[in-house]
């Protein structure tokens, strides 16, 4: 076989090793993905198992799961040093956070769980800049919190706009269809923001008021593609449009510039485990006024995720009408905490400039940003375009198998084309140059032609210029 | 006010005390649970907010809340030595299980966590006793995991017969009202057992199989009352009705007698906080091959609670459908295996032993245990009758501002007539000596004339026989 | 053997059944304490290793050991339930204390390691009563602090004067020989405080001030001693003295009333495990002026404890001569707050309560304390002396092989004779009941006649009527 | 001012704005370090203290450091993301090993603690590679494991040859001289090795044996030197010298090549803050059978640091002459076991490629290692010279309080002309390489010339090449 490669001059001989490496994956990505393609609205991750079912068809079987397990009670598959977490989610817990958390369980009826509530109800509406605004701090993720912004304000049958751009705002479609609502899917290209201007047009036409709701995504997860909030509102005002609002602030709130109230957000929401830096396990709604009158009338079905039962509660002053998290709380306290010392101005500011930083190092390697325009590009997600001959899966899996970091896969219409870099949250700039580092080599590893350090010099130049001295150390 | 007291008789001084005790909480006590009563079927607890109501008219303003978060980071109401923790749910965390939970977040779709969540899934089914059902850990709590076994298996409304014996059957029935379907509640006394006399007759008369399902909770967590489930599945045998047997196990799996697939239960939940012993946020739900099958037909609309999302991530090997707790994955491992180094059945035992303890410290103080026959006392948590002229939630409040615990609160129907003593978990005989001390020294702060010592006497003359050695300690 | 049991009578059986109980650790205890009794002076635990002497007897052989590992990353003697530990130190830490020292490592060359220390230099002389004295935080143990104290301030040959009560004051007197002091040793019978007539006739009569030091345990933790340090101050002041006057704190400071500066201790000392409640590693020695001024003359050779190399660094503002224990100074800095939150005086009077409660039920058990007199009680640990067929060792063990709590053994003099019960540090009421209640059952357990229920009667009579509401409660 | 910068070329525009940067810290410098230098052999760090000293001068007065603890509880000095820990100790945490320690306190006198000592024993030898050595796990730091080393092997007046070739190698004379200890101190340019050559003539001339010891630092934090121990061996056996071969390992056990048996050291030290990547606390000393025959007639005067009661307590099955922290027993049995896992050797060749790598940068960067040829190059840390118009303080100050990044200062010597890089412990190379790229802009920061991105290109083309796979991952 070398024997052979040596002929070949030096850019087949980069695909043929390319080829020789995808073999080990093709099974799996051809019977899944590519000979039994999921349909294109699917509500899943076909790439999301990539690993695992691998290591099912090579027996990781239960004999082994045994092994491992006894091996490593500590954990599971042990590397020196720091794990890095470049997934847009979960992401890196700081440490006050974890000491926070780290403690036993209380009884949640007793005076202290509510006073602390009260706090949190409170402060919980800074991140999302809203002062009318009433806080949910529901135990699910954000799947559920998606159900409870529509389950609360809309009922079977009501007809909404929904823009489809990549595979979250996909997996919201898919509940909103399961919930029984009548969904104008507003499609773009992937890598594209929402289509305003067939919004413009529905609302221009919808002079009867059909459309009971707009729903959009702020931040696409799968694309790093931001829309703009404003924009939907302004054409919600320059049509008198009635229609909710509501917005999946997942990877947004805490992180990129949010304003529920100015921008008539009526349910905005996001998960714990995003940029307020924490585990998963809580879902973050806010609903405005408007929104909470539209639950008093609202048909769908709903018991766990009902607001009615949390105002009741918050009106007796005990909050829960059922046991929350007391760890989550405590975490969620020392969370907020962090972000009001570093100010959460700065926190945003911080997030533009990781952004700023990764888009510059994408663009010293000579690669694409999966964001088609900058008006789009997003501060907490990077999706990065790989050449044609190299599967993005191979670059995540490397990154896990090698460098001990975990990079975003591609997900569904993206899978194999694109990676992503998450940097969002607790996170600073040396810690993203790490991982830029990382990305260099490995992009060398699947013989992608990059020259090493090209991106950290781009990222860094920028960052030389831009970081601001740590207020606390001056 | 000294001056009279001091002519009354000492029966009339301590009614007099207590009096003027309760006066402090009247306000509280009539306004919201005499004057203007919940519905009787109320999905609340309407004596859960007493302390905090109070505090919000004694005015715990905004500044103060400020204040005392200020004072407290650590901890909101700091006092010396152990929380001793004796409501019946969220329980003590052990020590290992906190440590394993002391952890940064990881990448959920990196091979790690599909390896560990297999071994969960494959051990969780043990705690159960099934081998053939199919458990969900789904992130939310025991009333999500209640909606997700009725809306999995079935459509709106089946008929469905349900027994009410206490504040959480209440709260079920609730929800399953709430979810269109269509309930034969049957109701008993609350201190007494699901009346299977009526549901032997609801069987005998449906020949028609127009019921669909029986729901019944084990373990009455506000009455401490345990139902008989294999007598329910005997008459379903009995009268060969196909219905389904939906069991709410969350104060008894792990911690009483129970046996999934020897009783023909089709669908039983827990929730993380009870007798596993972590923290809230996760509600395990576990179903029969049958409740797979109606779930393939039910029509209840679900999306978050969905098990087809689960099933198919299951068969992807990858296993989540959405972002799961890292940190309770990690805690449930240890968690489990714990239990299974105690073993399943030294576990129940030991619940038995500190059930039996409890209820003979009860006697021997002259006091009754709600629970109205011997057939149906639980082993996880005893509910104290107190005396007419005691209010059984003074009891509770003592316990947390004098002496650091926390028992449980008598709820509804039983408000201010008992006061809950939880016995599950990861618990031992010392701690419930302690408890059971304390007590002592409230009733008789109180104004109840319990001889001091006579309850540690009674359940430690039954332990000092009945405790075995520590088996790695031998 | 049963038959010939059955024609003992009552008292027979049961010295009989001790026997065979004995038999068991005979070997152990005949032949290290026994047969080959250490010398009375010795500075070792003759009893502390009966335990795994026996197993290294048993042969828990490497192949064992390696198991046991394996078997138990986590914990290696798992027992459900908290530790009930009580043992006069280690102690049980608080949680927020574990919380604060559950961190990484820090630079301690960076700014942010001597602003903390500056804060608990300042704050730690608060529990030692003084504003003149310079405490120094050193990474040792109680036994290093001692040597700290001694060689900063004295020379070879110096003659001081130390008394014999207990097994600690015996190690420490050991040290201070094998410092090459010249020692007085002033014995007492143990149960018995320190002989201050005799250094009364001994001051008298050193009218040329050859004693340079007087050096004594303020609370003898073998016995349950506490001595009268303002009647040695009396007595220095008295025959105007010069002798430095040093004093062992280990097992009162934070715990019981000492006060540095008023009684004109020259050096205190005591150790992090102990009523400070934190982990072992912090000798916390504290100099007065004239103790300070002591060191620049003092001979002793010292590097590792040299105040010399402190003080320097102290002055640059640095403050570490070499690297501390980041975490244990975090730690430190939280257990100072909870002491302060709680109030130095309420820490000291909760340790009276705990104290008194002990001592009461030993009386009702029938039992005596080895403190022989009133003036002497130790409000921080209570050795109860068992009846003579007893042996006290196996209380120990059986606590902790049956009930998951750890009492303190009796050393060297009164070895199989006392045991211990510490109550000292982060502790409260109803903790201490729990152990009570323990102690009762193994008393019953070994034979010995208790009333189950007396001592905890008699100490919740007691309680009852003493403990305050939590000031953070009211 | 800015006019005049104008009319300066640019070399001396960068030296005109080092000054004006110096200017800051000249007082501090000056005063500190210049005009009043300490004495050559001083057992100080001079510019240890920068930082606060200054923070003294600018008046943190004791107002300020209050408000500083009340609004920081958790953390003294937050910053977002992970602090870059750089300095040579202490370093990380891994995760597993914070767990580990995450736990209350025990008793050590009951069975568990002996079992788990007796397997850090036995297992700690293999991190000295030693089968006949014995190990002593000491409450201290590294300065008393050296002191242990020395006293309980040598006797006052002995003469030892001791290397003196930087900081560290400088504070252990100091401390030899001050155990009174005859002291031929070799002395080479900072930078360079043991001048072994000088220590051949030495032994050559000691026919009669006089010198009774070698102490050598095997790494020298401070410059950045290894020392040949095999070397050191071959010459005591070329000259079949008798003398005790002592070595201060602290800086290299557990990430060098150290080999204690094969090289004959008869004691080895190191500290618990160092590679084994665990909290400050422990000082772990090994001795080899002849410098525990050396211990019986040794007669430095040693109490706490006195092997003989160590090794009276293992004889006994004890271990524990005084109280160890029970939190560092579990937190070493974490360590060893990630070490083992590793595999010891891995762990060797990861800090070879950490130290390659960062070599490969400093020379990227155009700049000097402080070691002055390639046979003493450090793997674990790198001291790098700065140009003369530069302040290394000056770097270190700018990691800290601009990207939240520590690295060591230069000592003594080579203060303000070296700044240090750790690349000791649980690390990995992602986490080196976002430091290298945090190191650029500091240089960049403070004038220095360096192309951006050229460090990190250096060192990951040499680690693309080397980073083997994970082997738990494969």
């Amino acid at each position: 076989m070398k024997k052979e490669a040596v002929n070949l001059d030096k850019r087949e001989q980069i695909k043929h090793r390319k080829r020789e490496r995808l073999k080990t994956y093709m099974m799996c990505l051809s019977c899944e993905c590519k000979s039994k393609p999921e349909t294109e609205y699917s509500h899943s991750w076909p790439h999301g198992g990539i690993f695992l079912k691998e290591e099912a068809k090579n027996g990781l079987n239960s004999k082994e799961v045994e092994i491992s397990r006894r091996k490593e009670k500590m954990d599971y598959v042990y590397a020196p040093g720091r794990n890095h977490l470049f997934v847009p989610g979960p992401v890196n817990i700081p440490e006050p956070v974890i000491r926070a958390m780290n403690r036993n369980n209380e009884d949640y009826r007793s005076p202290a769980i509510p006073a602390l509530t009260k706090t949190l109800l409170e402060d919980v509406k800074k991140i999302f800049k809203t002062t009318t605004g009433v806080p949910f701090l529901i135990p699910t993720t954000g799947t559920g919190a998606w159900e409870s912004a529509l389950t609360n304000t809309l009922s079977p049958g009501d007809r909404i706009v929904s823009f489809l751009i990549g595979q979250f705002s996909l997996l919201w479609i898919d509940q909103q269809q399961r919930l029984n609502f009548d969904v104008d899917v507003v499609e773009s290209e992937w890598g594209r923001g929402a289509n305003l201007d067939v919004l413009e047009s529905k609302l221009a036409s919808d002079t009867s008021h059909t459309i009971k709701a707009i729903c959009i995504v702020h931040n696409e997860t799968a694309t790093g593609v931001t829309n703009n909030l404003a924009k939907v509102r302004q054409l919600l005002d320059d049509y008198q449009h009635p229609a909710l609002f509501l917005v999946d602030g997942v990877s947004s709130i805490c992180a990129l510039d949010f304003r529920m109230d100015e921008w008539g957000i009526d349910v905005a929401l996001t998960g714990s485990q995003k940029a307020l830096s924490l585990p998963t396990g809580m879902g973050i709604v806010c609903a405005s006024p408007k929104a909470l009158e539209a639950s008093k009338t609202a048909k769908s079905v709903r018991v766990f995720f009902d607001w009615k039962d949390y105002l009741k509660f918050y009106q007796m002053g005990t909050y829960w009408p059922y046991t929350p998290s007391i760890q989550l709380l405590y975490g969620l306290r020392a969370a907020l905490d962090l972000i009001f010392e570093e100010g959460l101005e700065n926190v945003i500011i911080r997030h533009k400039r990781l952004g700023k930083a990764t888009r510059l190092a994408v663009e010293a390697w000579g690669l694409k940003n999966c964001t088609q325009k900058e008006e789009w590009v997003s501060d907490t997600v990077t999706a990065v375009v790989v050449p044609p001959d190299i599967d993005s899966a191979e670059i995540v899996r490397i990154a896990w198998k090698r460098y001990n970091m975990n990079l975003g896969l591609g997900l569904n219409k993206v899978a194999g084309k694109v990676f992503r870099i998450g940097h969002l949250g607790n996170l600073n700039e040396l810690q993203l140059l790490g991982c830029l580092a990382g990305v260099e080599m490995i992009l060398k590893d699947v013989g992608y032609p990059v020259k090493l350090g090209s991106g950290v010099a781009a990222a860094s130049a920028y960052l030389q210029n831009n970081i601001p001295l740590i207020p606390s150390r001056i």
